[in-house]
């Protein structure tokens, strides 16, 4: 009998949803479950961008060119980026598959098999499914619940640095943390990339999602480092299009450009629907983001103090995207996501948080440690921490 | 300076998209260009495809299943394939980003680095680049033109079977020769497949694209090889959707399929647009297919009547899709192909066509031949015809 390949059996599954059958049993139960375990957020994707596909005139739905269709790319270019002030040219953007796709392309076009990447844990799992899928190692910095995720300093990575390693890589601001990186902290970690000849693969997917007084301080922005920097991107929270699947990949470097286009001409294309929605969506009028902020800011709000407030549980106030990670006062913070499921119920609902030990690399480190995603609107996002703080109280592997 | 992967310099281009440059330079001259190069058809999609973009009503574009929507799955499965005789339950399907993600995923799911595949030659060029991202050796079994590209005996798959062979892996009806295997060629093969333990990869994107008398005999109709084969196929040929990116990967073996869910949860989910036309395109009227496939017939017998009477040239008549395959009478079909878009015109004309050599892996083969493929109207059609046969006496390269 034919076998599938070994890497296919060692590919790890999504952490993420390894939880989802127990959610669907839960509901199958008649419980109502509140969802704070993915990003998945519940604001409405902004009406123009709706509004180019309903309206569109195509008869024939053909490929684009691999890189894009040219009226994103160069929107992109002029009503996006430059906006924000990072100013590229034509060539240096190419429209992927959601962000996804751009994580895969710059860690094939970075890395060979058996090379390194640095990332700082807790980080995104699929970084870790991406790198292991291209046969690279990740590497991990810790950062400090304690000290709200910020970037160690620069020896922690310098020490992991060796002949294989390739590129950094982070979020900015970050998932599962929320962490927003300051100005100094990415100058340092430029200086890190320059001294090593490494790239400096950043992840901005959150970038107007940031509730700090200064602006975002991109890694497109640190001077010199052109030829290093290589920016992932996507439409899918920006603008709430999480299924168009439209995302980029961006550097003034023309060879990480180039290998690019070797790997978007292999796929074909990006999806045509998914790009009319996207240029659309370069005209969102600023109102749309402003409410956006404020709200996701209330959440934010509401959710860590509820948090805080809980005895034994510690978050730290995120700047950014809408996430936090929580420390509990479990055993196995797995155990109690699966038990909240299983088990538990107040007033016929239950609340889904996802374990965040799969978001370290470390052994035993986030095994106390959950992700909340504060998608929820402020009602039902404070009755979801009601029967949390609950469940915490009534679990049988509470530590306090 | 930080330097881009070995993997990516070495990276193959695509063959396909190498001459556009050139194309694009005509064109900025005044030339029209017959494209004649690409599998783009210029048919229209379904209305009720088109319709049920347009009259969505979604307002928050969310993920999916990142095996797609139920609604397309089931679809699929009761709607489309029972309708064509293969019987498949839910769990055996999952949706993918167009059918180039079910050949990654097919060859992931298969195979570790250092394995090998068995494809025929001619064949699609981006299962080269695919086996070459996935570290994989493409072995291939030559086919011949004068043979109509038909598939050898077993003996030519056998002898390059070794410990490491994984999968027989082909397109039928096949891209880029138009060839249609017969039921009892399938049956062979798939009897290599289970006499070696081998995955049998059937791509079958152009099924819908058959002109023979007989029906289209697919690799799930193969009895007792359920565990061993893995179909992908698209919307994107059968209803003129390419740019919808929208695939599929079947199988019965639960371990593929268990295997396929992991790398589909890697890339979240397939786009959901593309998803909403495709659920409407299962309600596709028959009289679409019959209409288009006359005008596919009649298209085929006009390029080929004028191909074979052109002096020196040989293309067998193809029973599928929309390609065929001609020996032309050059020295170098690159460099023909090259030639008629920088310095050939008729009447303000040039025909653009696919060089055929890198269909092929044998050294040597392929050189005087070229892919075409039939995506113009008859009037059309026929002129790009008259010109390519002008290009062809005109060539200073000619051999005869």
């Amino acid at each position: 009998m034919a076998t599938i390949s070994k890497k296919s059996q060692l590919m790890p599954a999504s952490a993420i949803r390894k939880l989802v059958p127990f959610a669907d049993e839960a509901k199958s139960r008649g419980t109502k479950v509140f969802h704070l375990n993915v990003g998945a957020p519940d604001i409405k994707s902004p009406t123009v961008a709706l509004d180019a596909v309903k309206e569109n005139t195509l008869d024939h739905i053909s490929y684009s060119n691999s890189a894009g269709l040219i009226e994103l790319r160069k929107g992109m270019v002029e009503k996006y980026y430059r906006g924000i002030g990072i100013d590229i040219e034509l060539p240096d953007i190419i429209t992927t598959v959601g962000g996804s796709e751009a994580v895969n392309m710059a860690l094939a076009i970075t890395c060979d098999e058996g090379d390194e990447i640095i990332v700082m844990e807790p980080f995104y799992t699929n970084y870790n499914t991406f790198c292991f899928m291209n046969g690279i190692t990740l590497k991990a910095v810790h950062t400090d619940i304690r000290s709200g995720f910020q970037v160690p300093p620069v020896e922690a990575f310098e020490q992991l640095v060796t002949p294989r390693t390739k590129a950094i890589l982070l979020s900015n601001p970050g998932n599962p943390t929320g962490t927003l990186y300051s100005k100094e902290s990415m100058l340092a970690l430029g200086e890190v990339a320059r001294k090593h000849d490494l790239f400096l693969i950043s992840d901005e997917v959150y970038r107007e999602f940031c509730y700090a007084d200064e602006p975002h301080f991109s890694a497109m922005h640190i001077p010199g480092l052109e030829q290093n920097v290589i920016l992932l991107d996507s439409v899918s929270k920006r603008y709430n299009l999480c299924g168009c699947r439209i995302g980029c990949l961006i550097s003034r470097n023309p060879e990480v450009m180039k290998a690019a286009m070797k790997y978007a001409q292999a796929r074909l294309c990006p999806p045509i629907y998914g790009q009319l929605a996207a240029i659309a969506a370069l005209d969102t009028p600023p109102e749309y983001f402003d409410a956006v902020k404020q709200e996701y800011i209330a959440r934010r709000d509401l959710a860590l103090r509820r948090l805080n407030a809980m005895e034994g549980v510690y978050s730290p106030v995120p700047q950014g995207a809408f996430y936090t990670v929580a420390e509990i006062p479990v055993d196995d913070a797995e155990a109690f996501a699966k038990w909240m499921l299983t088990d538990f119920r107040m007033d016929g609902c239950t609340t889904m948080v996802t374990p965040a030990k799969s978001f370290y690399k470390t052994p035993g480190c986030g095994v106390n440690h959950i992700r909340l995603a504060y998608v929820l609107d402020l009602p039902l996002l404070d009755k979801a921490m009601d029967v949390l703080e609950a469940g915490l109280q009534a679990y049988p592997g509470r530590t306090l």
